[in-house]
């Protein structure tokens, strides 16, 4: 490479990014305590490619009203098309039905990995980031619904967040028969008013009965297109979407709670035979969650709607719902940090039988960023080395073996490894590092046996404390001095008391 | 989806492959004792995304003699190339020329991650394989490269490979003398060179020979063309390979050894100042391996070549030194399951000063085969959930509540969520799952306030002993009653028994 050659700049494509030791320790963390609900659960495991063929992963992306949603597909040397996947469902249809004969039927696994989103990316939305799923496939019975709730519910509490979720659970096909009673029959009317239900929480019942009629203009004047459903149309789905409250004296998650719900939801289908199906699987789920002892967290609300099209059944979500402040400053619930529900047709693609299945996706980063905002994530960077400083470069055979005697007791240790000449540079270095101590031996010390050890924990803090230069160099804060042959008893008693 | 539509044939694309739960569990175990180490050595994790701008990865891809070696790429929106990241080196150089001024230097990084090879796919050959990589970026010690040999040496002893395997290494520029002074200056010539030498393991010094010369005929009477030169360049270049041979009497891996060694390959590099370069810098890293007490693990081993062009000083190689047989049913020696080497070029590509580097990769699936091959590794499928059974339809509830009394103890449970109906189904899906025991509750034992346990280990067990049918429906191997309310306690002790 010469000098004159063009450099290249070092940078990621739009949406990508790198991750530090600290978020990836934290995350670590966080994935552990998750898989251990999982497990507990009886879920096992398993890891499928991060490239698929693309007629397999057919097109269920959520969010289809974003003009740029897709994947990122390439072309395979015999002309196949292969795409980077985009959830972690599509893929685990594939792995079910292509190991249909030898999986133990249900089917119970969890997974974890990267997805990808070819989408114009923006603050916090990028093009790779990692999901942390569990699904149930093979089983019709709502109870699998019921134990996705509860699991979600569970890995919450093992995160520390007791009673700072809700479990919201809705159910597709009494939505469907809702809307069947309310005569929205178009599919393009029908996604405008499940749009408009999806908004309850950022503009109230008035925001959405404007956006189930002519349209709703907001602060700036920007004018957002209603359905056009008269307001006879319209109370029945608004009574829909408040029967989730409970009535006046009713504690909300109790079994009243439900069973009052419930009996609405079966008022407000008319006649419709999906409708009461819905209400019914409704009813198991329920009255599982409650004999579990779910019920405060695992909560009915209508108004739930979720976007992926594969869902047919049971649809639910995780809300966070203590406050944060959004970019305009504002107070606002932190919101939803993953969902699911049944896909009863997404197996069916590749088999005669009907397929049943449910699950449920967490969305790591989203999260791991909640967890940290409740300070249920320790994501300080790691503490580092203790550093050996190179104090003479014809001498760091005797420096590596002193690095060899620490790493041999466990302890984190390195040589420095750079420009020797400056020592104020090699301490420096070692700060950087967030180290404890460097360790330094000039050819003083060397002919008399013995090692300065300076701890840098003690030193910052006094640091705080000298204000005078002088001072500083008299009393030499958190120096000191040990017998070369103490090396690994003086260092490791230095690292229990810090 | 009508039953009409065309059916999807469930399948990955050639060269990917799914992973099992016991695959998962072992890895993972696999992947924390290296981590461990590495950590220990000083180095912090960092981790890229998996797809890269295509002109940021550069072309460096090993095994260039391979037709159909490349990336998998595809364009951006905005007409840009990216590709999926061959290996986590290249992205390496892109993280630290982005992050130059805030990074400490030098710089030390652990990174685990899959890998994309766009090639013909084989047997145990992928297009996407996990590595796990160690990075020290920005010194030009040979101190660093030292480190790296004993960091590999101390994973493959933490893994419990003691005595199993050696970590070899050369140096590029001691190659470049000696090929100078052979004569061998064409780069096409030094290429055939420099597979010949590769070859050495697998050939003998005899088959080097050919190949260095006219060329060699293999045993099926297949014709590999040679380097073409005459004996008075063979001959060194054959005392070179060889070189790396203790004299008779000394030691393997003793310092007179290493110091001989030494002392030879000085003499055949002539006048090079790049071999003579490159001889100080072994000189020095050996140094360091004595002084630590790595000798017999770390070797001096003139053969060693490695395939990446971008190498350009130090290179190394894990070799595990047991036999294995192989698809032809010889004794061969299992061989590398990692390496590395020095790559001052890599970081340059990006900014106008030098930044070198040193490091070295594993390749996990390879490296697991061999732990499982010596019985390093555990690859056991995990022990499934105690699965209530459903043995009346309308008690779901019930039987859930007993899961989560369970769950809550922290054992791992499950009600049965397939189809009810046939209670064979039901215990033979417990016995798929590897389930401890299933629990049973019929309306005569939720009457009595009983439950039947049937222990499946146990059951195993009796039911290889017990041939006759009638003499096993008497004894019911395995199967006890317990209190309802005892259901914790009675299955904690079963499985501490078991």
């Amino acid at each position: 490479m010469t000098e004159k050659a063009k450099l290249i700049a070092p940078r990621l494509p739009r949406g990508f990014e790198d991750r530090t030791p600290g978020d990836i320790a934290a995350v670590g963390t966080m994935m552990d305590k998750i898989k251990a609900v999982y497990e507990r659960y009886g879920f096992d495991p398993v890891e499928t490619p991060l490239l698929e063929l693309t007629e397999t992963l057919g097109k269920f992306l959520p969010d289809t009203d974003r003009p740029n949603a897709g994947v990122f597909s390439l072309q395979d040397d015999d002309e196949q098309w292969m795409s980077l996947r985009y959830d972690l469902t599509a893929p685990l249809a594939r792995y079910f039905a292509e190991n249909f004969e030898t999986l133990p039927k249900p089917y119970r696994s969890y997974r974890q990995g990267y997805v990808f989103r070819n989408e114009k990316p923006g603050p916090g939305r990028f093009r790779q980031f990692m999901q942390f799923d569990a699904d149930t496939v093979g089983s019709a019975s709502p109870e699998a619904d019921a134990e996705m709730c509860m699991m979600m519910a569970d890995v919450m509490d093992a995160l520390g967040l007791q009673g700072q979720y809700v479990v919201r659970v809705n159910n597709r096909k009494v939505l469907d028969g809702v809307l069947a009673t309310a005569g929205v029959t178009s599919d393009e009317q029908k996604l405008t008013v499940l749009r408009a239900i999806d908004k309850l929480d950022k503009f109230g019942t008035d925001g959405v009965r404007l956006l189930l009629g002519a349209g709703r203009k907001d602060e700036s004047g920007d004018f957002t297109k209603g359905a056009g459903l008269t307001p006879d149309q319209i109370e029945p789905l608004l009574d829909y979407v408040a029967s989730g409250e409970p009535a006046n004296g009713v504690e909300r998650g109790s079994n009243a709670h439900v069973v009052g719900t419930i009996n609405t939801l079966a008022g407000l289908i008319g006649g419709s035979d999906a409708g009461m199906a819905g209400v019914q699987e409704l009813a198991t789920i329920f009255g599982l969650v409650q004999a579990s002892g779910f019920g405060d967290r695992v909560m009915l609300d209508p108004s739930v709607v979720r976007g992926l099209e594969y869902y047919t059944g049971p649809v639910f979500e995780i809300e966070l719902t203590f406050k944060v402040q959004n970019e305009k400053g504002q107070d606002v619930v932190f919101g939803s940090v993953g969902g699911g529900g049944r896909y009863d047709g997404l197996v069916s693609r590749f088999r005669r039988e009907p397929v049943p299945a449910t699950g449920f996706s967490i969305g790591v980063s989203r999260l791991a960023s909640a967890l940290k905002l409740t300070g249920n994530l320790d994501a300080a960077e790691p503490v580092g080395p203790v550093v050996v400083l190179v104090m003479d470069k014809d001498q760091t055979a005797g420096y590596q073996a002193m690095v060899s005697e620490l790493r041999k007791a466990g302890i984190r240790a390195e040589m420095f490894l750079g420009n020797t000449k400056n020592f104020g540079k090699q301490v420096a270095y070692a700060d950087k590092r967030n180290a404890p101590a460097v360790i330094i031996e000039g050819s003083q010390e060397r002919e008399q046996g013995i090692l300065q050890v300076k701890d840098l924990v003690a030193g910052k803090q006094a640091a705080a404390e000298i204000t005078d230069n002088a001072e500083w160099k008299a009393a030499r804060p958190g120096q000191f001095e040990i017998k070369r042959e103490d090396l690994v008893s003086a260092i490791q008693q230095l690292l229990s008391e810090q």
